[in-house]
């Protein structure tokens, strides 16, 4: 259900998806999500927020976390089947009021790792990381099945691109 | 009539998308978009292209090549009044079988940028590469319209941004 839901909510404008919608696409009654989450509203809050994958990826100091924002990116990547923040990209792609879903990864995501960062222009770098983080996510994505990105490794992946995460990390 | 072709391209599945439609976004007839573009698939060749911007954002020797990606993308970005390359990432949130946009991706940005880098990992940094650009666009139009990136101006961005790119570049 929750899938179902994010996908719903990632691909349709709000005001398009119905209850009834996820519920079909999830293959349960519309009773039961309602029973389960409440209003649109309240599944919305549940299914689209990034402070999961927020807290693993920033769980680690600064020095270190250039590696640690790669390997957990692939790691998440693969236990959820799917890119924990890259729906924030498709929001993008559609018209109509999704600013709460931009909203929220700027507070959840960026704002957050800025105030973890400090120092210098730290707003300006956590964006540019999180773009860095959003890129990587979308290239893997991309060049399935056959890239070079899939059959890498987190290890490689991590050898290659951690250092210029790394580098917005330390500042200038 | 080539901006509202190539939003209905990006934002629905190639067998939803009519001459019609476009004509209707567009606000002109459908017998002018056949005169001007012929077929639905003609049209979809003309509008869903990467070669132009990629012949702009590689036209810079490899020991500069870091650099000249940031600038010519924010410049790309603000002459276009969008982003070049970001509706690939786009498609990849709409279930269907557009394998076409991705597979063109591949072939004009990402393995014309590993034949121009050549050395070892040549496709995988091409990836890591194409992964970090998408990222600067993604994030720049997420954090509009008052994020630090949109203010930063296009030197101070390749300060920041142009390192971990020209790294890719120059390899292990």
């Amino acid at each position: 259900m929750v899938r179902a839901a994010r996908r719903a909510f990632t691909l349709r404008p709000y005001a398009e998806v119905t209850m009834r919608g996820i519920a079909a696409a999830a293959g349960v009654s519309p009773s039961l999500i309602v029973k389960r989450f409440g209003s649109k509203e309240a599944l919305f809050n549940t299914v689209v927020d990034f402070r999961a994958a927020a807290d693993e990826l920033f769980a680690a100091e600064p020095p270190a976390l250039g590696r640690h924002l790669v390997l957990t990116m692939v790691e998440l990547r693969d236990r959820l089947r799917g890119d924990p923040l890259l729906r924030v990209v498709f929001s993008l792609g559609i018209e109509d009021e999704r600013t709460l879903l931009r909203a929220r990864f700027r507070e959840q995501v960026t704002d957050r790792l800025a105030a973890a960062l400090g120092g210098p222009d730290a707003q300006l770098r956590a964006e540019l990381i999180a773009g860095q983080l959003l890129g990587l996510g979308a290239t893997l994505s991309l060049h399935r099945p056959d890239g070079a990105g899939v059959h890498a490794g987190a290890e490689r992946l991590a050898d290659l691109y951690a250092p210029g995460l790394q580098r917005l990390i330390d500042g200038p």
